[in-house]
């Protein structure tokens, strides 16, 4: 694309506070950005900021033509609208697909979204790369946030799965989750999913991303998943681990739809 | 409201072919609202009618201050886009709430649609004013059309059940359906959903409608439910039957939304 048009994709990341897990996931989006070429931005804001200084830096981006995707790294502090800050960002330019707009498009059948949210278009790329056929297959998604267990739940849908969701009010979990041939959890929850909610030869992809302190670590702290991966890996036929697993996929994913916007934007094909 | 401000609500009905079923549903809007005083326009179109006819409606009533709510008769024929259609209904007049932004208001937690789609706001209705707790049940939903299943399924998991979605290629929806506290069938598939389905005392919503020809009856057919009544009513604790079951509820909820939307227009509370 820059040997042809002369244009590189670019991509703005907006970062509010100080999360040490937010920091983690903007480092290596825009570490990733660096290796494929994209061209790539962050604005970071206090805790305390304002959301019009938010909504400052959005509206630039949306005006900015060198920019193809705009990035609000989630979640938000406390006093800030997430809502407000996400319905701003411009759909051509929502590489991680939270507009509401885009979830409609992305529920209805019939119907495509602009972008496909990058969490769940990769635990979708990782089963079909490990060769695991989605159609007709019982999937549970635990977990419903707008940003990976609903839209997660919605594409398995567009790919034919039997989707059932629990979530904390599930009086059940176990034995719902223990009759899946596909269990995708995002609750956020340690070691949450234990080797009795599984099924013998289920498919686990784990998507939660606990921090938890570990002076041992680089910076301070690592990230556990909701799978307890030892008993999982005994009975799961294919199972993802944390970190390392879904995490790139999703980085992927996000170099993915900017490329993807950047050659709407220049009608490049 | 026609008292205080002189102004009462106004639904226009876009009605495209001769579907007898379609046909019964508009006269029976049309009838409610007379019963209830809000004022109803039908625009019908021949079925080789072109978009751009309807499209034209549609801006007109768009454009009218007396029209509060615009309803697009579905199906529609073959040869029309419905998304685009659909598209052209204006947000604010949106009364059946099947633009796709309003959709992804009603997945979304923390966000608000303007309009809840009047079968599952009907469905939920029933269940709460017959003492049902949504909350931490299994529901199951039978069907995912962009309708009646996608919404339904959405609002369920609004009220917190969990809820799981079977569908014409899901392998086993009689053991799925079968551990349901709640099942929504909405398939169209006459007697689908048999006795061996369903969990003893489940709570079983029948929003199948399919037109079986019938002499007997006043317009040469009758409407079929997607479970099987007799079986089905042994089993049950709470069972809608079809007709007269969810269909009046339908009809009410789009009066609810019809005003609502009014009330919204003039600001009147």
């Amino acid at each position: 694309m820059k040997k042809s048009i002369g244009k590189v994709p670019g991509l703005a990341v907006i970062l509010v506070g100080e999360r040490r897990d937010s920091q983690t996931y903007v480092r290596n989006k825009i570490k990733a950005c660096e290796e494929v070429g994209i061209k790539s931005i962050v604005t970071e804001f206090a805790d305390g900021c304002t959301e019009d200084e938010v909504l400052n830096a959005l509206s630039n981006y949306n005006q900015d033509s060198s920019i193809n995707g705009i990035l609000v790294q989630l979640p938000l502090p406390q006093h800030l609208d997430e809502g407000k800050i996400l319905d701003a960002v411009s759909l051509e330019k929502d590489v991680d697909g939270f507009h509401p707009l885009n979830i409609g498009n992305l529920a209805m059948r019939g119907r495509e979204p602009l972008f496909i949210p990058c969490t769940p278009k990769g635990c979708i790329e990782l089963l079909i790369r490990s060769g695991v056929e989605i159609m007709g297959k019982n999937a549970v998604v635990i977990g419903r946030s707008n940003i990976v267990g609903l839209p997660t739940s919605l594409l398995l849908q567009r790919h034919h799965a039997t989707v059932s969701i629990v979530h904390a009010l599930t009086k059940n979990p176990e034995q719902i989750t223990s009759e899946a041939d596909i269990v995708i959890a995002a609750a956020g929850v340690a070691n949450l999913v234990r080797g009795s909610w599984l099924k013998p030869g289920a498919v686990v992809l784990d998507v939660g991303t606990c921090p938890v302190d570990d002076p041992s670590c680089e910076y301070g702290y690592r990230l556990m998943g909701d799978v307890c991966y030892e008993e999982a890996m005994r009975l799961a036929s294919v199972i993802t681990p944390v970190p390392g697993g879904v995490g790139p996929m999703t980085v992927a994913m996000l170099l993915s739809n900017t490329l993807d916007s950047a050659k709407r934007a220049y009608g490049f094909t």
